[in-house]
């Protein structure tokens, strides 16, 4: 491949919603392949992720090569008409590499070794793991690159690993080198003035090992961004090898676990043709579905267009305390609203169930029940209207007019051991924010800070702990542009670097608030509440002192704060200095939203259900349990069922219509 | 000894009840001993143990030995009447053991030594250790094998080490190439195919470290097995060498924890000439005599006869969080218990109370506060009253005619980390079923799955996750034979590799309860409950269509599962699917059994109080702090007392009698 | 200097009061050095430290020197008349030492590295450390020993670590050797006979690393000791450094944690000059004034007059979960509460909030809201108003009617993890017992049990486990010669090598509180209580057999211990076996002391107000948020505000009043 290579989802979808899942045939044996084959065809499976887990079988022993079984396989999908996802299978490499090359292993920040046994026992530092990995991809490429059936390439699976070895230090440090080019330039971005950190030389820098106290917070700050990196060049690396062997329409993804602390998402986007993220709410979660929308709308944002459900459960998963099953419906719902909301591939793991193995209680779209089983009764439905929505849906897309930005290099530095409260956790008050939204029925999608915003009318920012000075500059040229900002606390603190801004908020955003001075931050214990004269805050509140342009338009009620500001006006510029119960936020947001013109998707919606626009399409999904009717303004038809339907429309337990006006 | 060697606990009783403890003179001067003989004679002490923890006593330094000290204790003891029961003192090792011999401490799965300071810091697989232990144990047999004051040996005490370190690797190979004779094998049955986990040599397998994520669960069960096999191995070397060296009638015992998880007693049970166990029910535990029932129980049923109450606290034990003394009759009360489940030998965990070490705090016969102590005066009242009863009871065995199914191999499976519930504990489960039956007053044996079951009227299977072709067709056979069967859930999921039964329950088993398709499982969260038309549900439900022949006794009642079978039958074969409240499973057990021909000990019992038959003896035993008449049809004589009862009798608080015809 | 050696914090103070805190100017640019002084000058700052975490700046590279910053900074305080508390930078070594020494570092039991990148990281036990450490004193005192700004030394920081690791382990036994001269003398105190532990060579003891259950108590309990030794070893040779560099007038101190495990503070109080603490209590805490009381107290007691506090926080910390910052009023108040309790020093930690570092979010004299800062304007005051009292407090001292003893080695022993209760905490224990007489507005001093206790008319014993043969002569002395002691449940249990004295409790002891025998401890539940005639019991309750001469003043009532005695007296012995609910313990306290002729500080005063003496003055400190009236007979001038007031006097929230005759 060369520059002009830009294959997309389109090429893999061609106008179908890919359908189907991860398959690991190495499990059972050859005459299971044609049944499955069988009920794939049954299903619509149109779509099936080979080799994740398959470098053991293809490469048994150190250099040896066994591709026959897969040959099989490749041909036997293309005869039926399945198209092929193939990863490169390194993410578990074989026992034997561990054992030849120990030093391949991850070791943990008490120094404690990864084993084999599991999955995913590599480092992402090790020279000697990178070589085979490439050797492996290699050669599967070339096997495969040309192999009609293939219709996109998958690399690893879920990159995951940390490591504080020896190899990874040695590679921390020439990462360290890159960056910062002086060990003053690197003393200064960690502050080691201070507790006598100073570094005189590069070999004295260590990928931040257990200490005695507090680590320092530039160091694990760096260490995260590095980890981050190192995966991101493992990807890179397989993915160049792969393209390499391709035609050009092949697209080349990894799959994103959501809101993975791990993985800078907006940067590894870019490194992708195709965007795809595993999915896997608990049944249970009343929120199970915002938690959906959040995650689908992130990944929707990173794609900027349509992008792919690799993986959800059909059934229970295995990894929680207690993995509850999907209730009749729910699987279809979550699938659907994955669609709705952008997806045009919605895939499993796995096609069957595990009898072996550490997920053998995960469920697979063929349960341990077979295909007489609910499950795979109700996946096979699935498809089926998959089908008839397909060609409407796949490739269109839907910018909001809400952005919610996010950031993880703000995430990581807010997360330091010594922070003021460690209740304050980023992904729940990411969240909140979002739900809030959600339950206002207002749509959005996400943005880093440092995005063009011009085309929202409203952006939300939740908390961003650090921002750059682009960033800041690009917050402060929006409203100044007309746009509408209202940013939660903790917002503007630091740099870059993790150095804290003059003031405990830089200068520049304290005016954009209204803020003269910020005395002291109060952080809320476990139950604690706070009054103001308008609602209940949670979590945290701040002692602020008014600026010029500031209005109060919440202010706090009793005790030490009393009178100070709870929520700050200046202008187009909001600023929320707790976090309001989740109902009083809702009702914050909606008027916010509404006063910068963003209207929700339909006026009226009860709770339980959710509305959401896709090109022309407009998808209208129950999360309840009960029958709903809701209004929907003028004359459609429901492409589920090919129905008619004037001003409103009934919906029952965990009911769908797919709208087109 | 030869292969005719068949010593027994009745060797060691010769009519008497065993009484006394662990004696660890070592701790004190030899002018104290004098008085323990004093106050063992008082106390009617028949039977002492030496040696447990005497190596570093014996062999100070390596190869040196210092038997004087314990010739004049055999000597001591011989000379008043007091039987010894020697042990090999190989459960804690020397310093100097450690210090030479490093690789002889255990290592944890996250590679952390277990050093020397506390006690069992050995590891099974040690070489040198095995040397060393068979070393002392030789000349510890062959210096008292025919010493008088013998009664019997005890082997090493409370086996229950781990160990993940290399030697112990070496071994695991070793056992696993003697199981599975090839590495396809191996990889066939730990389903090696799911994760890139194949195996392509020997070498490259290894005892289930730390891992990334959820290790291999076949590892992990052989890794279980190879740890009870290795304890064993290290039993039956000095079992083999103290029998060549003591007289025919000398018994061998090895004592259990209860319900330990690392040792499969049943195998071990046939290893030894006595079964013996340490029992330390909570004395604040509200059904501590139900928890000492099931132990009871299970240790007769290992013994297939009498067995031998090795340790209990006279007062405290020091490791819990919290340690209660035992309310003034509580250890006559729960000693009592004991000999009415078969127990022949009441012992104590120590003798007198140390005033140094870990387990100072541990109470004895005689506690810090001596002679004069509640502690031993009730100790001293106790032996007495074992004088009197003992020739009545000594030797006498009951069958019950209930069976409680009982696997280690299915409660390792059953433990994986990615199971579907972690809420779901085989010990509480089995604690579940079996206080439901006492609480019934219906008596029960335990059995094996696959041993003979047809002299029970009914069967009761808790939980067995597992079980092997073997033990399902044993339970067929049994209802075939015209028994009555009840199972709990998770019951006949996967076969003895842990590999799950088409279906997620064995078709035959499938078959015999009823069930035509299990859809899904439903386990319930915390706190959460299931409602039926009968009983409300804990802890697990399921989604099963029933199938021909099955019944549905009880349904579910309104959500997801609203009409489906809470409790299946099919003639006489009963399939519970969840937990039920404890009074309803009481209810529903009383109910089968009824059915089965299965009657309680007495009729018309309150809850506080337990009746037992051992032989042709009826005990009753008050568990209430208030008096209580019960009816006890007939005329009897109370052993205790001697009184003559008719129709009634009344218990004071913790009150027991011993009833004679 | 020489044996004359006698500076004490009077040669610092010179008739004021210090007032600063830890100043560390590394971390910023030397113009903002100026900006500081300016800010100090403003506050009345007239103390700093520096050179706590210098070490890296001072010796970039292994011995290399930079002093010229820090000559201008110590030019810069002199002239602007700022007295410099100068610290050796030993507590944080740089990078650079553990990279080129890694057995520097400290190892956990687990085997686990403590690596650079925090603080602390160094082993006390190791030879280069010191080396290193010492070189740098020798270096520092050389050049400022003599320096007109120096006015304290200040060694190391906070010693607070612990080493099982290698070099630890041979020093360990150097130690043991110098204790114990002989093996059978360790293996006596130890109790090694049990668990077979008996130690043949010096070269088999070793620090108490991981083992498989519990560790031998003596091991534990002389690791404890050792480790105490050892960091007062390293605190003692850069002693003897910088007191041979310096003129006779400069005092040395090392700054205690409050209440910190792992160090003697009664033995290191001897090697200091002054006795300095940091004291950080939770804003939020009900009780924190109460337990800066206590630490104060004990703080007082150890320095047996005036002393320092070193660090405490002008708003939050970082540390605690949540970390509150100080409501308005708060850090006068408690900094005046120091002063009464005996401070001649009110210092931070630390001077200006850093931007950078893991302590960033730890607050400073200077916040990050900078000069406008409410945190800021309120130090300034503060500053103002320890000027005006100054040379009425500084060197004032006053002598308490009560001691509470209290000894690191009990501690020690009544922690093993074999213990009856781990509810039982033994500052928990400490607390409550001073909570219930500061309740009671009765001040105490503290001893160790020990001391010559003549001059008291109370001596309270909250818990004391361990008790020397000498101790218990000490109190029955005491006792004889007209003292009234009053003695908590778990005193004299053990002997100074934890070995249980015979009979639970030493039989002096048992006769001084009139018991016969203590047949049974009885632990209490979380949340359990036990009832007596006169309160609830908490944690505890015993069995106890009243002896000649005792009377029962509380009995227990209903359950087991109905009827047996809570509380005992004989004559003016005291002994409560339970721990009475707080307002109990208060009311029983109360009356025993009265009992005894102690008297409150004033009569009448309302929980929320405190009433200290010291020296002439009478310091009442209202700790409630809402104003009171309280009584005080006579005239005084209130010194803060120069007022006089008669009779009574009126505190608004947070108020204090300095209060002469």
């Amino acid at each position: 491949m060369g520059p002009g290579k830009a294959a997309s989802l389109a090429d893999a979808t061609r106008g179908r919603i890919l359908f189907g899942g991860d398959y690991n045939p190495e499990q059972w044996p050859e005459e299971t392949w044609h049944e499955d084959v069988r009920l794939m065809k049954d299903a619509g499976v149109n779509s099936v992720t080979l080799g994740v887990f398959s470098w053991a079988k293809l490469e048994p022993r150190p250099g040896e090569r066994e591709f026959g079984w897969l040959d099989r396989l490749m041909d036997l999908m293309h005869t039926n008409g399945i198209g092929v996802v193939l990863a490169t299978p390194t993410s578990s490499p074989p026992p034997w590499l561990g054992r030849l090359h120990p030093e391949t292993l991850p070791v943990d920040e008490d120094g404690r070794t990864e084993w084999w046994g599991g999955r995913q026992h590599f480092s992402h530092s090790s020279a000697v793991y990178r070589r085979h990995a490439a050797a492996i991809t290699e050669d599967l490429a070339a096997r495969y690159g040309g192999h009609p059936a293939l219709v996109m390439w998958h690399i690893n699976n879920e990159y995951c690993t940390y490591d504080w070895g020896d190899e990874a230090a040695a590679r921390f440090r020439q990462w360290l080198r890159d960056k910062y080019g002086t060990l003053d330039a690197l003393n200064s971005a960690w502050g080691t003035a201070f507790w006598s950190q100073g570094y005189g030389d590069w070999a004295e820098v260590h990928t931040p090992r257990r200490a005695h106290y507090l680590k320092n917070p530039g160091q694990v700050l760096d260490f995260k961004r590095f980890t981050s990196d190192m995966l991101l060049e493992c990807y890179v690396a397989e993915r160049d090898i792969v393209r390499r062997h391709s035609p050009d329409h092949i697209p080349v993804t990894t799959n994103f676990m959501p809101l993975w602390a791990g993985q800078d998402a907006w940067r590894w986007a870019e490194e992708e043709d195709v965007v795809s993220v595993d999915l896997y709410p608990d049944p249970r979660d009343p929120f199970g579905a915002q938690h959906g929308a959040l995650v689908q709308d992130m990944t929707r944002s990173q794609a900027r267009g349509p992008w792919m459900l690799m993986e959800q459960a059909a059934g229970p998963v295995n990894w929680r305390g207690v993995n509850h099953p999907k209730p009749r419906g729910l699987n279809r719902l979550w699938s659907l609203q994955a669609v709705a909301r952008g997806a045009d591939a919605v895939c499993y793991f796995q096609w069957r169930q595990s009898r072996q193995g550490a997920e053998k209680f995960h469920s697979g779209m063929v349960g341990h029940a077979g295909e007489e089983g609910r499950t795979f009764q109700e996946v096979k439905r699935l498809g089926a209207e998959l089908r008839r929505i397909g060609g409407h849906v796949t490739g269109s897309h839907t910018r909001n007019d809400i952005a919610v930005l996010h950031d993880w290099h703000s995430w990581w530095a807010g997360a330091h051991e010594g922070r003021l409260s460690t209740r304050v956790d980023h992904t729940a008050v990411l969240t909140a924010w979002h739900r809030a939204l959600w339950q206002a029925h207002l749509t959005t999608d996400f943005a880093h800070p440092e995005h063009d915003l011009s085309a929202y009318k409203l952006v939300v920012v939740p908390q961003l702990y650090a921002l750059t000075d682009p960033a800041i500059d690009n917050l402060l040229a929006y409203v100044r542009g007309g746009g509408t900002l209202v940013s939660g606390f903790l917002t503007g603190v630091a740099d870059q670097d993790d150095r804290v801004r003059t003031g405990g908020m830089d200068a520049r955003l304290r005016g954009l608030f209204g803020i003269r001075t910020l005395h002291e931050w109060w952080p809320l214990d476990e139950g604690e509440t706070v009054e103001t004269d308008g609602f209940r805050g949670t979590l945290w509140s701040e002692e602020i002192e008014k600026g010029d342009g500031g209005t109060v338009e919440v202010a706090y009620k009793g005790g030490e704060l009393g009178g100070l500001p709870a929520v700050l006006r200046n202008g187009r510029a909001w600023y929320v200095s707790t976090l309001p119960e989740p109902h009083a936020l809702r009702t914050l947001l909606a008027q916010v939203a509404d006063g910068a013109g963003v209207r929700p998707v339909l006026h009226g919606l009860p709770d339980q259900v959710e509305a959401v626009r896709r090109g022309d399409l407009l998808f209208v999904l129950n999360h309840g349990r009960e029958s709903v009717t809701v209004e929907v303004p003028g004359s459609h038809q429901d492409l589920l069922t090919g129905a008619t339907v004037e001003g409103e429309v009934t919906l029952g337990r965990y009911g769908v219509m797919v709208l087109r006006p």
